[in-house]
């Protein structure tokens, strides 16, 4: 309170602007090196992820798969008489939230041995950043070593007449919602709009979505097709290849015109047309960089033209999710570390200190119904990138341990293989709780393993897994072949 | 009914003895490959698995797997007012046996150009199988290059007094049931005695389990420990380490004394006390191998002695799995192909005709409440062969994904690792729903992905496979650095 006009100077080897996983990723792999790190968050030391993404939205979709399951198969079916109790779905996505307390997550961060700074981080110069706390106060932290920039993306409001002014949900709303709207409009396609149209169609609220182009445009098509098909069968009012051209507050809620020429009227309103860098105001121009833009940097996340910038997760528009943030973040603290202490820098491909894995092996789940498990590149992606590709399409619908799992199961799956190199490329499945056969395809990308081997990974029976076997039946025995050893002369049988 | 004095000659390239999904493969690899085939078979062609084994196993136990799951979840949970309705689950175990009528696969296997000879068949010489016919006839077939062995195995019944000549239930009985018992003695701790008493306790039937070792030996010790107090908490009554001594018929079902001096009274006796080599009556001594043995065989699945017999599936005693019998019976289909029309025989370890799989990476899931899900080696059996190894140990219920996934998720994760060479010998998995978790692992150990590759790959966040990263993470992060590059120079970063 009488703090305004106090300003302190401190140092530490690293600064992390940005508190999310991926901040405290790279604070934590610092510590771990020996270095001293401190974090600058002015919200929730855990970030987006934490409170108003990842755990929330998934808490708020998993009750409704579970029931789903069990309404799916003959013998549970029958035990399921009630509906989901959206009340309790609230209270427990509360629970995943912490009810937004960040306790837990600044006593895991004093364990771990790394600072917090709470209060609004800009650099102010090289390997500085200043910060205005909470009271009032300015503090000056130098960094030894680095920088790094972990301040993560905003929901992106597009340049459409009346939106901004009509103050719309963003995601955060959407996934920190305490009373269910009776009615939503969501204008945007991909992940989260899908993912907020399941969710709240299970809720029971009328749900029309806006989108210009297809739903979740970028994956392989059928896994769009699928999951618009089973909105439309959920009673969302899917208005694809639409743009909205007008946003009007009403008494109600909100007026949408639409490039059709209707108007779409709801309760409550939600944009998640994409992703908006956090950049704006942390100071960028003080070095030359440009304010509001995604940073550019090479595989051990280092910022062309500085030896002490880091830029991880989200803000370097590398992959934007979660888990490949946390992936940077721990190639980048111990890259820190490395050239800290003078210790061999592992970034050849694969290297511990370098994330290969953002180009051509990124695993996304889409926790829509049905669910969308996604890793590597689409067919489409695989061609345009200059391989000679084969997508081997399955239906998951066929596999036994598919129709065990749930009665008429449906689904899909593709691998995009490389056929130069016999390896696979990319995998999609979608379907009813795929989620955790993606793991299997990740491993197989990044492990480069070849098809000839594959064959040798015997799925076990009867699990939705089979798919596997049949994927590699529908490309063809021949595959099962050692490509080195096509030409071998006959070999005694030992 | 006039045939019984008919003998016919037919001549096959390959024929196959025994019509399980084992058989059935063989014949349709050696088909594809250009040969010609026939498959006996005196029961129901598609065998055990489809209509005594895995199909309604599983099904008998998903409806209460997915029932169990719904309860998990708060939100759900509430919707779930009744119980398993167990006439339900019985009528969707018969959809899944096809009401013990094997129609659908006698028509895939003339589809697949396969013929089917129904009668017993028994091996009378080199490269001859004679079969009785229903009808009383007699055929004798001549087998061109091969006859393969895949008659799998049976129901064995330890020799105890008195149980014999009781009757009890065996795993077709358990898995055909049409009216549950009120009461079930189980004698047996393998899997089928695990499921089924899962299974059974769920229908409501008081169950005793009688097992002279642990629950789930030769699995990790926490898989059997796991599910024994799993199934205490849902009321089984579980004597290990207990033999039982004598069975006797009772009024009212059987009586089955114990090795602790107790006598344990129920409607029902299902002997799971592990399998026998149906290799009893199929003409064995008429080509000097003995009758009642499991079949040696090199990886191929040649019988050692002889270059036409091949033994594939249980009977060989290397893997008792359909899948791994299926697998099996991929390579020996194709060998017995190559070695017929002088094409290359792919037998180097992790070729095409070859089962090296079945030599540390055979995978299993058990449906048990938790499930276990297992691949490779255990920790003692590493050991034992010789490698040095370290045991990386997580509770699956401390991972994010799995806290959403269910409330209270309970589970345990241990990755065997191979020291010297930085690769996966093993993976466990048990919790609710861990059996698409196993793939990942699979793939892992067979493609021989060292862990340095592994910290690329990327779990979806949040998935229960998340458990990949905790795994990673409590080995310790210095396994991240690739082996061969810990003594290269600093590379400049590109």
């Amino acid at each position: 309170m009488t703090n305004t006009e106090t300003t302190r100077t401190e140092e530490y080897d690293v600064v992390v602007l940005g508190g999310g996983a991926v901040g405290e990723n790279v604070a934590d792999r610092a510590v771990q090196g020996g270095l001293t790190a401190v974090i600058v968050e002015h919200e929730l030391l855990g970030g987006e992820c934490s409170y108003w993404a990842c755990m929330p939205s998934k808490a708020l979709l998993r009750s409704a798969a579970a029931l789903r399951a069990a309404r799916a198969v003959r013998g549970a079916a029958e035990a399921v008489t009630g509906d989901l109790d959206v009340q309790a779905v609230l209270a427990r996505r509360d629970s995943f939230t912490n009810n937004w307390s960040d306790a837990g997550q600044v006593a895991w961060a004093t364990g771990a041995g790394i600072d917090l700074l709470r209060g609004h981080g800009r650099i102010s110069g090289t390997r500085e950043v200043t910060v205005h706390t909470p009271d009032g106060g300015t503090v000056v932290l130098r960094a030894r070593q680095a920088v790094a920039i972990a301040t993560g993306s905003d929901a992106y409001i597009p340049d459409i007449e009346g939106l901004r002014e009509a103050r719309p949900w963003t995601s955060r709303d959407a996934t920190s919602v305490k009373e269910v709207p009776a009615s939503l409009v969501i204008i945007g396609g991909g992940v989260v709009a899908a993912e907020m149209a399941t969710a709240y169609a299970g809720f029971g609220t009328r749900v029309t979505l806006i989108s210009r182009g297809a739903l979740l445009a970028g994956m392989e098509p059928f896994a769009g097709e699928r999951v618009t098909a089973a909105l439309r069968e959920n009673g969302v009012d899917l208005r694809l290849q639409t743009e909205p051209s007008r946003v009007a507050r009403t008494d109600h809620g909100f007026a949408i015109e639409t490039s059709a020429g209707d108007t779409v009227e709801a309760e409550q309103l939600l944009v998640a047309a994409g992703r908006a860098p956090r950049s704006v105001d942390i100071g960028l121009e003080t070095i030359g960089l440009r304010p509001g833009t995604w940073l550019d940097t090479d595989d051990t996340l280092l910022v062309p033209g500085f030896d002490w910038l880091y830029a991880v997760g989200d803000i370097n528009h590398r992959a934007l999710l979660t888990h490949q943030g946390k992936y940077q973040a721990r190639a980048a603290g111990d890259v820190i570390v490395a050239r800290a202490i003078g210790r061999d820098v592992s970034d050849a491909r694969w290297g511990a200190h370098v994330a290969s894995a953002d180009h051509g092996a990124v695993p996304q789940v889409t926790f829509t119904d049905p669910e969308v498990a996604s890793v590597g590149l689409t067919a489409e992606a695989a061609i345009a990138a200059g391989h000679r590709v084969r997508a081997v399409d399955y239906d998951l619908g066929w596999v036994a341990g598919a129709s065990l799992h749930a009665d008429g199961y449906r689904g899909q799956a593709r691998l995009v293989v490389d056929e130069d190199r016999s390896v696979v490329l990319g995998a999609t499945f979608v379907g009813p709780d795929v989620a955790e056969l993606l793991q299997a395809a990740t491993v197989a990308i990044v492990g480069e393993v070849p098809l000839d081997r594959l064959w040798h990974a015997v799925p076990a029976y009867p699990t939705v897994n089979e798919i596997w076997l049949r994927l590699l039946e529908t490309y063809g025995r021949e595959s099962a072949i050692p490509k080195n050893r096509e030409r071998a002369d006959l070999t005694p049988v030992d």
